[in-house]
């Protein structure tokens, strides 16, 4: 009997430890200090009126024998789905519902995806990252190529030169950058995918905080997507789900490799090692959909959002270089004064009471750089810039 | 790039989709036949009125800021996890809550688990099986050894001489064959798995239909168990919850190969792809631990309990030989006058209108045996056995 000893190649993260040591330590050193998160990475609104109306209902229905749910169909119930492909039909994306996948969340699934995938490919990751992209090619034993991303291309690195690889990653608007590929930009990916016979992953789970128009929500927007992309997306973030987990993933019928349809391989993985989402939340997704569902969301996303633009207007009043910040919810702020990143987290939280997040922690390109959220409260996030003006 | 090309390996399963069709053939020809279903591994009762208000109950918390829950732990809540530690302790197993993680059900933690395993193991498997072991396994590209079960053994095998195996998989009760295994042949397997530092994966999914007292519910009952096992277990049969999907696993702290806890392996890839099950699910899961819900859910499963009496005392009645029926919702029947196990079928749906499923759909030891579930309604079951009876 022998372990997976790729795990023992896993890299312990103390990111988020580390964190919450020094914030307790200070707080313990400083009582009367009024502290504000803003490295928050999770909602803090709750679920719509429309969700939770549509889960009550859902579980009076589980209730009673008639209408009791047992075994659902492992790729979700079509009455999701569909709503999934009129959403895409909006920006004119066209889906058959047998190309959308209901999960418990993106990050299963980015997670499992690899599955279906021979451990010979190479994986290219962009650097800062989101870790499980990483975590989950080194359990699986594959290659993993780092492309860099940094100020000079605006966190935004676009295909490289001379090199061939099998898996790519795009997480777009990213995490933990807040950069936004445009149009032109993922053609360029696209194109390479095509030529070089790789299958983009593409992370869409922020995709709801988009308002520039030049700034695709789907890949499959982009000619040429549907023969080399796997789309990713979640209820975290559009509907704050993170606590009652369901997301969805595409997988394109044109999509085929080593003559396979990869949609194929992957309804098969699910079927066996997956037995679908919760009757409940299915429904509660659904409600998402519905014209009150829209009008809900859309004013917790735009709360979010004022709060991005706040701690945005403020860095540019400062002339402090950033990414993010408009169509995201993440501000990804260059350290003033040359400060590393855990020099300046340091520096916040003694003289701001302000804990963020440092970008060392996301990868070597990180270093220098911090992260800040706008999912905190709104008179929190006013007041921390407050605080942060008057130290620069 | 390439596939994982171990996918094309599988074989297609065609056990469900011919009996929907020769079902459907039959209904169409004999339009006023009353067709009764007693192939269904689904449960039919609803969930109980305590889960029903536990879960609106979370729902609501998750509807207002001040109660509302984001993402949770990634093993699952405490609440939960001191429940099922206290469940038990009821039968003398004393597990620490870290030993217990909470899953979307047994199938994904029993698909997953081979994650944290070495490809180059060798794996025994019970002929014939739940499907899912087999398949999983074919998936990884592992070697697979198949351990016959048949009528001379009552369907429970007992662990091969001069032959090392690394991961063995009992499913006790088992499905589809309704044995169960009593204390000293379980400890002959953990006896085994010690001396050959093999690891079990027990699959206790129908451990709340034990009623013999000399069967354990838990294989963690057995001395020596906890350095060589890994459980599965799942609130789908305790508690009607196969469309609200939430099971657990325990893996001991004792439990190391390669002088790796294995629990923290799972860990590592529970927090790295996986994100926990709903708020709400695990709060509806909480509440089958009440008082009000075991008195609620030991009224369901009597009531399936006493389907599968009926069925057992006829089959008795007629001197058909079967393994199940006792401590198990499954009855695994011996075809009568040699049939085999589609010939069974058709001259029970054809002459008496009843669905089983063909036991030869399980493995090639199925060959010649049939399964019934007492899932089924009350009047049915009864009416069913009155056909059966004038049949033979």
């Amino acid at each position: 009997m022998k372990i997976n000893s790729n795990y023992l190649n896993l890299e312990e993260s103390y990111l988020f430890s580390t964190i919450a040591k020094k914030v307790n330590e200070f707080q313990i050193n400083n009582k009367d200090a009024d502290i504000i998160r803003l490295g928050i990475g999770d909602v803090t609104k709750p679920l719509c009126g429309a969700v939770i109306d549509a889960m009550k209902k859902a579980t009076d229905e589980m209730g009673h024998a008639e209408t009791f749910r047992g075994y659902g169909p492992e790729q979700g119930y079509t009455f999701l789905r569909e709503k999934i492909r009129d959403y895409y039909s909006t920006r004119n994306v066209k889906l058959d519902v047998k190309e959308i996948f209901i999960s418990d969340g993106a990050k299963s699934d980015l997670g499992n995806i690899l599955d279906i995938f021979s451990k010979d490919n190479t994986v290219l990751i962009p650097d800062p990252v989101y870790p499980v992209y990483v975590d989950t090619n080194i359990m699986a034993g594959r290659k993993i190529i780092y492309l860099d991303a940094n100020e000079e291309n605006s966190f935004l690195p676009l295909p490289p030169k001379d090199l061939k690889v099998d898996i790519i990653y795009i997480c777009s608007p990213n995490n933990p950058t807040g950069a936004v590929y445009n149009r032109s930009q993922l053609k360029l990916w696209v194109d390479y995918a095509n030529k070089n016979n790789s299958v983009i992953l593409f992370d869409a789970a922020y995709e709801s905080f988009i308002d520039e128009k030049d700034c695709p929500h789907s890949i499959f927007e982009i000619d040429g997507a549907k023969s080399c992309a796997i789309e990713f997306c979640s209820f975290s973030k559009i509907a704050g789900f993170t606590g009652t987990r369901c997301g969805y993933t595409v997988i394109p019928m044109e999509l085929e490799r080593d003559s396979t349809k990869l949609n194929s391989l992957w309804l098969r993985r699910q079927t066996t090692k997956f037995n679908g989402v919760p009757y409940v939340v299915q429904r509660a997704a659904e409600a998402v959909f519905t014209q009150e569902g829209k009008k809900q969301i859309f004013e917790t996303i735009n709360y979010y959002k004022e709060n991005a633009k706040i701690i945005s207007d403020t860095l540019n009043e400062l002339g402090i270089w950033f990414t993010g910040g408009k169509s995201s919810p993440y501000v990804w702020l260059k350290c003033p004064n040359n400060m590393t990143s855990w020099e300046f987290f340091d520096y916040l939280l003694s003289k701001a009471h302000i804990v963020g997040t440092p970008g060392s922690g996301f990868g070597k390109n990180g270093e220098g750089f911090f992260r800040l959220t706008a999912f905190g409260d709104r008179d929190n996030t006013i007041e921390a810039m407050k605080r942060i003006k008057e130290l620069f």
